[in-house]
């Protein structure tokens, strides 16, 4: 089935079209009336003869040419039959906007879909629904949608998918809202939410694919257009519900939808350079940020401009909480700024211009381009709250001295911050975004939506690989650990390295083995059955001579044998005891969904407290695995601490990068890697394995 | 001088009176005809006989009676002389816009500021400004004030004071600044910040006091004013800025002030249960939601309504993100609203109400009496984007049904949150708050403000010592460090326990302490001139026999040698070895303004690299210091952390307080202590502070 012959249908016939307000079928009608080109639509409906004064049809049969796409304003109930006869008017595509299907939670409803599914894919019937509140195509002005909303021109080049009806809405009701595609996907049983985010990304029209996704059911299609998406660099501004285990729950009773893990979209969204938000608004005001600027910079070197010492002093704060900065100007920008300015300012980066200089559009407009020009500066931000109704004329030279500037050329990007959310003048709110000048919300927002952006364009598709490890769809029952030596044989095997060791079944053996590894050693018993070690007393360290190497080995088998009586014991590993380095932890959990994600962090109890864990989807490069460690709060333990030394950091990206190969290369059948702790010495001395253990499924 | 004289004059010079817009004199005397009852009011300017109508003396003299307040226009060169002839006529009040004075940086502009504070002082004028935008008293009607806002009833219950004019401005441009006082306060040199915030804080006009505050400078009347709001439950609602370095470089060039250090401001804040905002926006809408409604709750255990399932799932995720969680609804609750709803919908705290009930006003306010009357809710939120326009008529259902509810009674607090920033319908805005129903800005910034919300509301006075240990105005200038031994000897006299420990002068000494104590032993260098004992070499732990005590003599004296030769030397300190225990910090910063402020946190690097570290001011209590506790990240490694046991919380409050207790007491004379590591043993068995050092100022 062809996406392209839902989203851009040349004959639509509308099944159950009527004039009652409130109906799917009265209010899909109501709006291509308002918005469309009636002469592209068939309206159906045995009760009526005209709708709105255009020609009803009694049934399909009736209508006098073939169509390419139906839209059933009907109960679920009838809606097969209606796909069936549609077909024989040559339809190809199809919305539905019934509900009553898995989002319900009922077997019923699951069979209703799955049966729903089958007859699309028999009749070879591109579907949108069930469940949904239609789409609309800005480009070919094709207006499929069951909701009202004010009449209003809303052709822009933001491409937005959703999973929620009312989220569109709401998108559309906004001033901001700006859109080539608004496609209310529901429940996307047949076409899927990512076959429409292919589809924008790869549609000209579209500058930017703005989604709001509640989950994915083809990975494999959503990798390709993230992939697609990088290369091209095309924004794609994210909301992905989930983060909180309420939000998943009623997700999952939303639109069926499984979530997936959370922190592994987080991963994911960071290989591809996909632009995740938090709510609505920075989903509407990141995607018109981005639609509006004109060309992206390589940076977000950010200058400000404001009109009051006050509100300069909070962009200075909040910025720097989210991570932002506001380099300094050269000395020449400031002594030019300097002759502009009154004797009492002092120009600093964010610039307090005082209000004098935002009375007269030329001088507004020089001290702008002296910022602009700045070789510091990539993009211009404006403080300045617009009102409604225009009680001071400032911002009247402000949009005349930023529209000469854009007339004259050579502009680098700029926004505009209020303070306080306001209802905004349309006027002065057209002519700065036709200046390429978006409005954000206020400055919490602002500053949040502008480090995304900023890591938005310095993300370079080159230092990434673009692909995951999916894994087959089968997941195999039985899952089981290794013990700790044939763990480490396994990583051995894939190149890692581990030390020295080895298995000792008699206390006889074991003095065999010390004589050639020397003292001190370390013994554990060996054994699949027990992935905690020390909770049954299976450990003992430096053990310094042949003495205490037999206590220990009799200590540990009467440990064993009292705490773990049922294990299956391969004997004790006898290992050479290592010195200790800065513990870490790196491991693989395998997603059931996307495969592997490696993850690396600070060992012990601080990676369950602090949290302070880098997590990123195999496979993976050494700038991967560099960006994760640098990803870490622990990180300036690493590089020199007060008086410690380097660690040897390269020894831990080849490390990262060989579990992340090792997890690919076994992605069905290695479910989880545990390297814990890896001793990391100081630079040039490398690392250690001193524990292993890996989960596998069979 | 008294501030009422000030903030409630009875009559009015505005001296420098004109017409000219865009000055001091034009746009006061318009602000005072749109807003004032002019015939409170004299106009005075030698070069006029008339302004907008009404009579223009040639000066002070002419006008015919005394009059208590002066505006003077003016520029700086006048002030001084303006003051003077008004004090002939009665004067005890003024306001000067004029700037020129500290703000400048400059030597003149800080003499200049000297010489009005001291006219001030001299004649007992209650000066507002300089360099400031003037006052409105919108209970008295009294409109002293220099910038031209849109005209409009903006009488509340607000009280709002700011060392930005701009600011002043930009609360009144937005429809939800509803105002007892507006009080611009620029350099606040003569009447300070802190004496305005006393003066809210006492006005019973007054429900809520909004402050955007640079700096303080009689750290005693703030603090006095910060008990009393406290003890009345008064919220008071603080933009400080200040959080960044280059917010607290332009701070201080704006206005003159000091910030102090951000973190005792947070420390402080917490103490006193004030709310700190981060920017504008949530500065007005925090005020207005505490404004708004019309009692606060003594939790704040959330509902949420909103009529779509994507909304309800963006609800439930940010609030997750905020710290804020919505409680289950009981099974009354869920059986009553699962007969309201339909059978698709799964009741659920956010509720996903589906639209069906919000066009029904009758059914709208059935589900939110249910919603309300649950007994684990203690405010309701109700989730919609209200637009300008209305195109959805159910906004029209649903603020019946709210109104309903209200006048119905028994109420519990209520707030409306939109999904989007938007201009919003200005009859149904004023509908809603009638009701009590603020309008809060999006869910990003709507979350923020009901955590802070949430914790005024719990915050209860009585467990908190409300007083800070002010330090003399007197700083002294020779600081030095007491050595380790000084510095334990000094706890110890403040009842804080210390290990055994002995200083030895020779090696015989040594051996002689060692036969007291016993071995295992711990030997480090004894020296005031030596606070950071390991970086010369000055510690040997685990000394186990006499031989090693004598040979680490011998290292210990020799290192110090070679790496401190200058250093005074006391001998060394023979201690006995503590076992190990979760390594803390314990310690005291000394703020030069505002007194000692006790911090604890995990010890070690991670101090620095996780900054888990609570800091509160002393003096404090028990309760006080276990929250303080209770707020590190590393909170469940004191709890019994996996496997291990509890540790002696008890133990470490009591340091805790002693601590704080022993700085309040040499608060003029201790100006750090750094009590780092405390080992901190399992519960019931204590813990050793086993190093110290204090930095003494004298």
């Amino acid at each position: 089935m062809n996406i392209s012959n839902l989203l851009q249908p040349k004959k639509i016939a509308v099944i159950g079209a009527s004039e009652r307000g409130g109906s799917f079928g009265g209010d899909t009608c109501r709006n291509i009336m308002d918005f469309s080109n009636p002469s592209k639509y068939y309206f159906v409906n045995p009760k009526r003869t005209e709708i709105f004064g255009q020609k009803c049809y009694n049934s399909t049969d009736e209508i006098p040419t073939n169509f390419d796409m139906v839209i059933i304003c009907t109960p679920q109930s009838s809606v097969i039959d209606i796909l069936k006869q549609s077909k024989e008017k040559g339809c190809k595509a199809a919305v539905v906007y019934a509900s009553g299907y898995s989002e319900t939670g009922t077997v019923e409803g699951k069979i209703a879909e799955k049966e729903l599914i089958e007859t699309c894919i028999q009749l070879d019937i591109a579907l949108l629904g069930p469940n949904c509140g239609g789409f609309i195509n800005y480009i070919d002005n094709v207006y499929s949608f069951a909701f009202i909303s004010e009449k209003r021109d809303r052709k822009g080049n933001v491409g937005l998918i959703s999973q929620s009806g009312q989220l569109c809405l709401s998108l559309m009701d906004n001033p901001k809202g700006k859109f080539s595609y608004v496609i209310s996907a529901g429940n996307s049983s047949v076409i899927t939410m990512e076959e429409y985010l292919n589809y924008l990304v790869e549609d000209q029209n579209t500058k930017v694919v703005a989604v709001y996704l509640e989950g994915v059911s083809k990975p494999g299609i959503f990798v390709e257009a993230l992939k697609k998406a990088a290369i091209k660099k095309k924004p794609i501004v994210v909301l992905k519900t989930g983060r909180s285990e309420k939000g998943s729950q009623i997700s999952a009773s939303h639109t069926g939808s499984l979530s997936g893990s959370d922190k592994t979209y987080d991963a994911i969204f960071k290989k591809f350079g996909v632009i995740r938000v938090n709510d609505m608004e920075e989903l509407l005001s990141t995607a018109h940020l981005l639609a509006t600027i004109k060309e992206y910079p390589k940076k977000a070197r950010l200058a400000s401009m404001n009109l009051s010492g006050g509100e300069t002093i909070i962009t200075a704060d909040m910025a720097y909480s989210k991570g932002l900065n506001f380099p300094d100007f050269t000395k020449e920008t400031l002594n030019k700024l300097n002759q502009m300015l009154p004797s009492y300012a002092t120009p600093n980066n964010p610039l307090d211009m005082t209000a004098t200089l935002s009375y007269d559009s030329k001088k507004y407009a020089k001290a702008l381009k002296t910022v602009m020009d700045d070789p510091n500066i990539d993009m211009v931000l404006i403080g300045y709250t617009l009102l409604l109704n225009i009680a001071d004329p400032c911002i009247y030279y402000m949009t005349e001295g930023i529209e000469k500037v854009v007339k004259e050329g050579n502009t680098k990007p700029m926004a505009m911050i209020p303070y306080i959310e306001n209802t905004r003048n349309p006027e002065y709110t057209e002519r700065l975004e036709k200046a390429g000048v978006p409005i954000l919300p206020p400055v919490v927002y602002a500053m949040e939506i502008l480090k995304k952006f900023s890591d938005f364009v310095e993300y370079n598709s080159e230092n990434h690989t673009l692909e995951l490890a999916l894994p087959k769809n089968t997941r195999l029952k039985t899952k089981k650990f290794l013990s700790e030596h044939e763990s480490k044989t396994m990583l051995a095997k894939a190149g890692i390295p581990v030390p020295k060791e080895q298995i000792a079944k008699t206390k006889e053996e074991a003095y065999e083995i010390a004589k050639e590894t020397g003292y001190p050693l370390v013994m554990k018993i060996e054994s699949a059955d027990i992935p905690h070690k020390s909770d049954v007393g299976g450990v003992k360290l430096n053990i310094k001579s042949e003495k205490e190497l037999g206590q220990a080995f009799d200590e540990i088998m009467n440990n064993v044998v009292k705490n773990a009586p049922e294990a299956k014991i391969n004997g004790i590993l006898v290992q050479e005891m290592l010195s200790k380095g800065l513990e870490l932890i790196v491991g693989v959990n395998n997603d059931p969904i996307y495969g592997p994600m490696v993850l690396c962090g600070l060992g012990g109890v601080f990676v369950e407290i602090f949290k302070d864990v880098a997590l990123y989807p195999a496979p993976l490069n050494h700038i991967e695995a560099m960006n994760m460690i640098k990803s870490l709060k622990a990180y300036p333990l690493l590089t020199g601490y007060r008086s410690s030394e380097e660690l040897d950091i390269e020894a831990l990206t080849d490390l990262i990068v060989k579990v992340s190969d090792f997890a690919v290369k076994n992605k069905d059948k290695v479910v989880e890697v545990d390297i814990n702790p890896v001793f990391l010495y100081e630079k040039g001395k490398k690392l250690s394995v001193a524990d292993a253990l890996i989960l596998i499924q069979e």
